[in-house]
């Protein structure tokens, strides 16, 4: 991977469809997600949502043809613990299926921890299915340790 | 546990420095917290930044005398996933030493699930130090399912 030619930019609405397919295109994603053209308005009013709130950042990885390579959305929360401190957090982490195997993913998560620390926050966290072993051992490859549960609570 | 005379509210900058003492006055908390009056500036920093941010609820329970009773931080994030939804999320959660064992976690619990869903959550979510297994089956009596690894990269 030409590094050099790699661009990290702020999402847009014109990449909106592009990164819905990405989360789609997943084991997890296509059993919530619902990727069609045009797509369902609720994809709209969250990019919205996401695109006015300065402490999200919705990211993108781009070549210089243009192909979105990868995607991840970076929200910075302020807390009181840690004598007042941001965190980090990571979510929506996808890598294009035609780009996979090729250090993407270490790419956006070494981009990620840099803007992290920009930002002024002390750490990066994320939470990972327990069915994604994988996963879990990347990010331990990346500095990352399973201190702690990632408990979920569904409503719906 | 009197319910009728509890009262659910945000915390205010009066509320500041007996929330920082609860915070520090945990096993974990107190080796990262600095409890002293005058409160260090930071604190207020990050006070005003949750304050001020309208998707972080930074909330106590008080009952008739003005007692905090405890707190916690309720964030709710937009994200594309799951169709375009809302997460919330808990953390710094605290019930002060003179109110335990009296159902007050619980209680705040069933409230800041009832909030996520007026808010249009679709999941309440954690992560809680794998340290605390007390935390974890308390968390999972409340319908948590301990899903998901909780991973954390610190930098500092």
């Amino acid at each position: 991977m030409d590094e050099k030619k790699l661009e990290f930019r702020k999402a847009t609405i014109k990449d909106l469809s592009k990164i819905v397919e990405m989360i789609a295109d997943d084991a997890l994603g296509k059993t919530r997600e619902i990727f069609q053209i045009p797509l369902p308005e609720d994809y709209l009013t969250a990019f919205d949502r996401i695109d006015s709130d300065v402490n999200q950042e919705l990211m993108i990885l781009e070549n210089e043809e243009g192909d979105i390579l990868g995607t991840f959305q970076l929200t910075f929360i302020p807390y009181l613990t840690y004598q007042g401190s941001t965190r980090a957090q990571i979510e929506a982490v996808r890598v294009h299926k035609d780009h996979r195997g090729k250090g993407v993913g270490k790419n956006m998560f070494l981009w990620a921890i840099e803007r992290s620390k920009e930002r002024g926050a002390h750490l990066l966290q994320l939470t990972t299915d327990k069915q994604r072993p994988e996963a879990i051992k990347f990010y331990e490859s990346l500095g990352f340790k399973a201190s702690h549960e990632g408990m979920k609570f569904h409503f719906i």
